[in-house]
């Protein structure tokens, strides 16, 4: 209702703020007996960490998760799984000049005029810290979805200027795990690296894109009309931070394609119904049809910027305000996982809910 | 649950298929007292409506609302409003020798692979014909909006490769209601006309960009986190029949742009508290601003179209398919409407849910 | 949200007034493939029906359900079910002369307080005509329950001070059907009968108390914590017309019982694990145990009688009303359909969620 | 939707086993900016708190809450309240004999069929240890009514065979507080503590019910059909453990009743609308009136027994088992605070629902 939660079957709902105690959550929907992995859970927060590179933020928090109900030794029971992942390295004081200040394009105004009170110490709720909850829910999602053969590989794709044109289908996406900017093409990588550090020693920071895939998705995932499999996955982007645009299949391409161009013949091929092409993008009426599922997601640059930038405080006053706080350059590289995480729990949803059906 | 519900609290449960008995919907969250005004909502219809123009499907049905509860006296009375619009011109002899075919780029495969048994008349549920209910209840939406000065105003600003390039504040709006392709700039409206023109006599069919802005809307709608204002309104158009993409303000281009070329700087103007530029589109941390909240909605082409098609039919057979159906060459203009009810809806919705606050 | 939606995954959301269009609603959840057997629903229909026998109402309904989509040669497609009964014999100048009084014990003034607008015509959307709708629902739940072996039998266990004290277990229930009053016991039936009658020509009214028992439920229906099977039982019971108390296995009895009288030992019969005996009402812990479930539902004397009665009206002026519209002496024959419907959906509901564990 | 969740505006997610590393939840809807009063709050929890008189169990958990989320300078932000109460006296060692046992009228049986998994150390999630998530949401919940004038009060109403027979209205409800088994009423107290002491002497449990009584509720709260006030609350009551029957206003008297007897006169006194008798509980058509809301809950004796009982295990072997940990020979003085928390949950959700029709 208030937005804390995502899912209908597999549902996360979530809680915390950047400098409170900490971030954490309850998910329901994970099936009895599901082996929870920590060490790959562990794993997935590790790769949304800050401060695991010298391109994102120096802010350094180890994100240890504790759950807290719905594990029996090592199994999920079926009972809400609660976790609490407490904050760090808070630097309160970062943010005491800033106590009345709207900082631009932050979340400062609209939370004070809403609720007529915010935790203003780093966004408070509105602080991406809040994604570590959905990179523990889309991970054990991800555990949900690991025997249905359904993988998940997201990348970067696009950082400022520099895009990869290539398509998900001409590289090894596993190879985007080997750069610190998780870009599958390593020329391009490297052209993005060194690209973020000069915007970072700019103080400055910029967008980008990020691509992601799911193969290996059964038939019939999604509901129609209301709840399409792609709108579900839409609503997930755009919820994370930052997000400015979701296309995927064609996507905005196909405002200018034919249908003659554009409609995916089926074809019958190892006894299996198939698509031949697949400007689909691995939906049809809602409904997932097999193929690969592929997005992008478009990223604007952070709004935090070590630099002097006018604004206006809660009085009025205008103000010349400079950000103390430590941003990261480019948030792509550190959105990958959670991108993945919101992508793994709209299909675990979506595999529950297509259970009733039978 | 099953998709059929838009909304928490201003909320659409709709029904119906293509050529069934009709489609229709339950609305509830609609202000007690509310008059409504029949000849509007109608007209709402009738801006959707197939056989308006030339350049739309010569499909033509009347659509005419009946209301089958929740009115008294021509007011709300605060309990659900049920309405049908009766389906009358079925040509259900146009789909029967496609029963077993799985068009392409259709919904037919997925139906039946999830469900096991589909409607094949005209698509069924996947009928566009079901974004009638969305028009009733944005129609009611618009209503419930407008003693608050919110005005939701959309537009065709791309058709294949003919683009409107100009901002949405460069022009007046209200002339899109002045031609049939619904693109308020004359010129580029004729182009797209002449264009469409030519689509339809090749039998084919393209696609397009739909803007929309709403303006007038109060700060602080929204819910953080999971329900930010735009992730629903993402959600909301990417259910619309053939859409492939959704973005806000900067949009995609903030991927290629800097942090400090793209904060919006704070401002105070006439005593309030405003925005100098409006890259954020009208929402920061996912909450309303009070600025212009303005979108693009990428439309694939339909995929009907009057070619033979390669495809193959529920038992695996190859087979050349030619649709009979009647078909939009370009479903944009139509969809204007359908837009701004899905907009309608979100707003509406988010204002009843910001009264709990208070 | 609004109170016109029951169920989860099984879900009726319903609607009209008594003296509007007719009532109807929308059902989600219906397995796709499922034979409509529309016999069976007129059937069930026809026993909640007002006129069947002289000891209900005289306003004759025939109640013909009229389904508008969801349906495809007989058999759900799994899409949303709507359906509609038109009104037919509306006598709404029977109500004329009490459009601004509050009659006693009805929803008048709450509604008018709550609103500000309502219906004033045979209570509107207070009307039990409303519950219409859940047969209907519970109908097409009955026959989703039917291939599991899941059979549910109400009938009418007390009117006034007449009370029927055998167990269930110690009758033919199917023996209801065979009298007006809907008892199993055709010596308590004839006293009932001939009581209710005495009442009607006094122009009164008298409660009695429904007994409901599930038969061949699945071991593992019903949700933990918040959302128990007998809490979710409770809900439906206290959301019919009139009810005013809810009671499953011992029930209040069990308030005077010791623990080592009260419980249910389990024994081991034919391989299969079965309780000794069934003071816990067929669920433990809020899940089914395979046992029977059952309970007693308590209604108070409609609120209608044709006697005169002072009260007030909108005004505040004090006014002596005498109803002119026809009413149940006793409702509780006619109830006996409504809370086999509501139980029928509750156990539709809980067998779709259970099937998301597997 | 898998039961963890009560409310809709004003919810609580909870979590939490008896024996794991504590209980918890996330609490929705509370209004930004209220003062956290932790004195109150705390103060409830002792309330529930087991060891806190010789008739309740001697397992002493002091039950202190942690606030990890939603709180800023003391006060509510709008945000998720999150929380968590750590065990501290488990004593698992208790429950190894029992691991495999199906204990009678527990969940085990139950829970292991469910989910094929369960957390067998003190019922785990079935433990009515669940109920301090209930009553922090309850105490927030009472925060948020007092502003309103909302005052609810619960007591106990009968203890096995002794049964308080005045009506709240003849006796000073606060006095309730005054004694350990939480009676108004200082003789009947007297008895039913010297019977609950024979009772745990003698190693059994006995059952009995509360009643509670919300005074000051606004008129209008509720939502008519399926989410009447009064559905809502019986599928609180029947939510907490050991509960098998609720009834509300005349309750299960009511069947014996004539209409004549039994409608409520609308008067007016002092320029307001009264109901002259109260037999309606202060609710009609599903909608509170203004008058004092009254209900009765029935609880049965729990089914922990010191006393040497037969049963199975999973294998099917029957055994005789003889329960170690320790148990209250009465639930309801316990239970008292519990019966408020949830009907302030209830309550509290319908003002903010109400909110949204103005």
């Amino acid at each position: 209702m208030a937005g804390n939660s995502f899912g209908t079957l597999y549902k996360l709902t979530s809680y915390g703020e950047s400098h409170g105690v900490g971030v954490g959550g309850i998910i329901e929907g994970v099936t009895p007996g599901l082996e929870l992995d920590m060490a790959f859970i562990q794993n997935e927060l590790n790769r949304r960490r800050p401060g695991q590179s010298e391109i994102t933020t120096p802010r350094d928090e180890s994100d240890n998760v504790e759950f807290l109900s719905g594990v029996f030794e090592g199994k999920a029971t079926g009972t809400p799984l609660a976790f609490l992942i407490r904050n760090k390295d808070q630097r309160s004081g970062d943010y005491g000049n800033l106590k009345d200040v709207y900082r631009p394009s932050h979340a400062d105004y609209t939370y004070q005029t809403k609720y007529g009170i915010r935790d203003h110490r780093g966004g408070g709720r509105a602080s991406a810290r809040e994604t570590i909850a959905r990179v523990v829910a889309g991970a054990v999602a991800k555990l949900m979805l690991r025997p249905l053969g359904v993988i998940i590989q997201g990348y970067v794709s696009q950082v400022g200027n520099i895009k990869l044109e290539k398509s998900h289908t001409d590289m090894d996406l596993s190879m985007a795990e080997t750069n610190i900017v998780r870009c599958p093409d390593a020329n391009i990588a490297k052209k993005m690296i060194s690209y973020i550090d000069t915007i970072r020693l700019d103080h400055d920071s910029v967008g980008g894109v990020v691509t992601c895939v799911a193969s290996g998705v059964p038939v019939g995932l999604g509901e129609p009309v209301f709840d399409k499999l792609h709108s579900v996955l839409a609503h997930a982007m755009l919820s994370i931070n930052a997000v400015k645009g979701f296309e995927y299949g064609s996507g905005f391409g196909a405002a200018s394609m034919l249908g003659s161009q554009h409609n995916d013949e089926f074809i019958k091929e190892d006894g299996k119904i198939k698509a031949r092409t697949n400007r689909s993008g691995g939906v049809q009426g809602g409904i997932s049809n097999g193929e690969d599922i592929y997005f992008n997601v478009a990223f604007k640059p952070v709004a935090t910027i070590s630099k002097e930038q006018n604004t206006v405080d809660m009085h009025g006053n205008e103000v010349v305000m400079l950000a103390k706080g430590r941003h990261d350059p480019c948030v792509v590289p550190r959105a990958v996982p959670i991108v993945e995480a919101m992508t793994a729990m709209v299909l675990a949803d979506a595999v529950l809910m297509n259970k009733t059906y039978k």
